[in-house]
């Protein structure tokens, strides 16, 4: 059990921006205004993880569960409730691959294994999770479980949940463990329930997996399409046909500007006039990846993307802009450090909605977090898509309100989230998931019976209610 | 409402094994005895079901919802618990297709459609749903949904929960929606909480689900491969290479002997000779079949499983094997009369299991059936597979004890569901749902805690337990 105040500082808060805005003005806080866990403890294995939690129940004490701390939705905050105390339970060194069924292709990986971690141990049996997050590099398996994540080739790997063979997990009322066949119909999918429960139903421990060959050739494009709308039109051709690349991420006008702005040189020049030439007038940049046992299975794939593609008139850029993508793909969180030193309220934020409804939703959140912010920078892209829709991943940059930095952005952000679940258009959460942020939420996505419903689970294996208080469930008068 | 004991007598009971023996020794019993309900309600939309559920929910009368009537697992039996009375609620006259979103490629379906009219009033638009299990005939959008169904071009379309894309349930507590987007990380995903659960959290009024254009082209096509173990070997790589037909259908020797007696004659006397004359001495069946827009699309797809088959020795057929299986598809259940008639024993049962367990599950399960039967006729297949694991279905067929033909299957099925719980090697149901036949084996694949956890969210939403008692819960002191 570790006390120190900086073990302490460090395992509570994730990575949003309030979250850096707030640890940029920690001086002179109380421990509880700044929400730090009173203990830090680390177990060994899933059976000290257990006997903490049995040690919780019987002293009254909340358990908040800590992975990578990359929540950007406060899902890490160590908040109490009606505790007297707090607890950070820190899964870092439940950190093996605890199996491998290399027949079954099935991997079981400790919750504290990182992103690149997951990918070294199953690589010395030439087997990839291919779960690649912007989050990868500190990001752990439990995380990625407990939140459902969904990483950046997605449209190749599935989302997380869909890799999730079954889970082991540790509950006051003791070890869980869900996952005996491929696929079932002995009721309800319970792993269904675990995944995305954030802490609240239980400590996920261990997690099985399935996991794939590491592809022996990979293979990174670029094209551009004339318009959003011509664009995402696209996109739902390549989902409905079975024709998405592994990775397949398309900018918006303005996302795409900004990438062509900052990467401002001859070669820039040279790609507008190309564009130009082409008649192009409003960009949108689409990244496609793909991965495979050989060259050929590429291009066979490949191939029929890119047919569709030329229906859309995009115009092809080859290897470079999307080869630039992947060498930067994890290095969104790290520029808003300097962004923050700059004065600027820089924040990400992402919904999924049914093609029908995705144009109209993508309006509506612009014209709401303009609405709140004046003259935002907002760029948007789709990452995620599936035949029956896909997701938005919204990047803001305003000039920063320093007299009250914290209630600007809730403003823009309740804004946002309100044109979201409004109708209701969409999801509140594609893949960051709900943590404390968007709790006040939940309700309008799940009714007042889906609240009620995952109260009744939590009650089940936490009657207590030591488990990450104030997350996931939206406050009972809410 | 009806109560002629006929309507009633329609309304109980499914279409297992024990249930045409029980049908066919009625005479001299009373209601209670058959389970027969008291009376059959028919409602004409959600609104309706609604206002049933909370006349019962006033009188205390148990609810069980009644679709197409062909659960085999007892999910239809008119079981009262401890409510003083039971109604049938059929869902018959839900029989519309209620909404078209043909960008999105969702659609709404009425609870009651069966699969005939559903594709039917999806064909109006172009569109299909492809799911076709074997009770396609009867079976019913929401049974579908409530059981976890599976189609035999599962490998294509996908199990039916992977079709929902969203679902309306009339339960005691209200109306309750589910599904906004095509992914979210909103928490547990509630769909999977109501999909599955078989009536007791509510009924299944309507279901959003993803549709497709019908396919312009079908082909069948035989092959056989040398022996179990190679026949499932090469089954595991088509499913891990995504070489998968859309039905991918794998029989064992005594089934494929099976088909080839009752196809004595001419031609399976030549196919014999072809067979053995390339060095087959057990031969195993494998039936594919591709759906898609074009030949060459087909064709294209077809290439690669077929490499693959070719390193396993496969021998090809043709056609005519794959084309006589389609045409026969929906038969099996037919037949059983005549062979009840002729006094035999005959039943099904399936399960499923992570390929490095499916063999050794395989044979415990058939030693398990001779254990119990003597000398039965146990025939294998696997109609459903997956990069992690496969499905297995058998038929059994044996003399009938006429002096006990209820205990002989009872002790015959238990002896079967403990090969399949013990270890756990696989699941206790693939496809057939709980009901009231694997209550009892639950609890060994969720945990108690999972038993828990379902009966809360029961509580939450039906809190003085009017739906469908008796079934998918254990009891409570098992």
């Amino acid at each position: 059990m570790l006390t120190d105040p900086l073990e302490r500082l460090g395992r509570t808060g994730g990575l949003s921006y309030l979250d850096l805005v707030r640890r940029r003005s920690i001086g002179g806080r109380t421990p509880g205004e700044l929400a730090i866990p009173d203990a830090v403890v680390v177990p060994a294995d899933p059976g000290q993880v257990q006997r903490v939690l049995e040690v919780c129940v019987s002293h009254d004490v909340a358990v908040v569960p800590f992975g990578g701390g990359t929540s950007v939705v406060g899902g890490v905050t160590a908040l109490r409730g009606d505790k007297h105390a707090v607890i950070a339970l820190d899964l870092a060194r439940l950190d093996e691959l605890v199996s491998v069924d290399p027949v079954s292709r099935i991997a079981v990986l400790g919750a504290g294994v990182r992103g690149p971690d997951a990918e070294r141990l199953l690589a010395a049996h030439g087997l990839t999770l291919g779960h690649v997050p912007q989050s990868f590099e500190r990001a752990t398996i439990g995380g990625f479980a407990a939140t459902r994540s969904a990483g950046q080739a997605s449209s190749g790997y599935g989302r997380f949940e869909d890799m999730v063979s079954g889970v082991r997990v540790a509950t006051p009322r003791g070890d869980w463990r869900l996952g005996v066949a491929p696929a079932s119909a002995a009721g309800p999918d319970l792993r269904q329930l675990a995944v995305g429960s954030e802490g609240t139903l239980g400590v996920i421990t261990e997690v099985a997996l399935r996991v794939r060959p590491v592809p022996a050739v990979r293979r990174f494009e670029g094209f551009v399409l004339d318009g959003w709308e011509r664009g995402s039109s696209a996109m739902r051709r390549l989902a409905q046909s079975g024709a998405l690349a592994d990775v397949t991420r398309l900018s918006d006008v303005d996302e795409t500007e900004v990438s062509l702005a900052l990467n401002a040189g001859w070669k820039t020049l040279l790609l507008r006039r190309y564009l130009a030439a082409r008649g192009v007038r409003t960009p949108c940049l689409l990244v496609l990846g793909w991965e495979g046992a050989s060259k050929r299975e590429i291009a066979s794939r490949r191939k029929k993307t890119v047919a569709l593609l030329r229906e859309f008139g995009a115009v092809g850029l080859g290897s470079s802009p999307g080869e630039a993508w992947e060498r930067g793909r994890f290095s969104g969180p790290r520029q808003r450090d300097a962004l923050l030193d700059a004065g600027v309220c820089v924040e990400t934020l992402e919904t999924a909605a049914h093609w029908s409804k995705l144009d109209r939703l993508r309006d509506e959140v612009r014209s709401a977090l303009r609405g709140a912010l004046g003259t935002p920078i907002v760029m948007c892209h789709i990452s995620h898509a599936y035949e029956t829709g896909a997701s938005l991943y919204f990047t803001v940059l305003a000039a920063r309100d320093d007299a009250d930095p914290i209630g600007q952005w809730e403003r823009a952000k309740r804004a946002a989230c309100e044109a979201i679940t409004g109708g209701p258009l969409g999801t509140i959460s594609h893949h960051h998931a709900v943590g404390v942020d968007h709790a006040r939420y939940l309700r309008a996505e799940i009714g007042d019976l889906g609240v009620d419903v995952l109260r009744a689970a939590k009650s089940a294996v936490d009657p207590t209610g030591i488990l990450n208080p104030g997350k996931l469930l939206p406050a009972e008068d809410s």
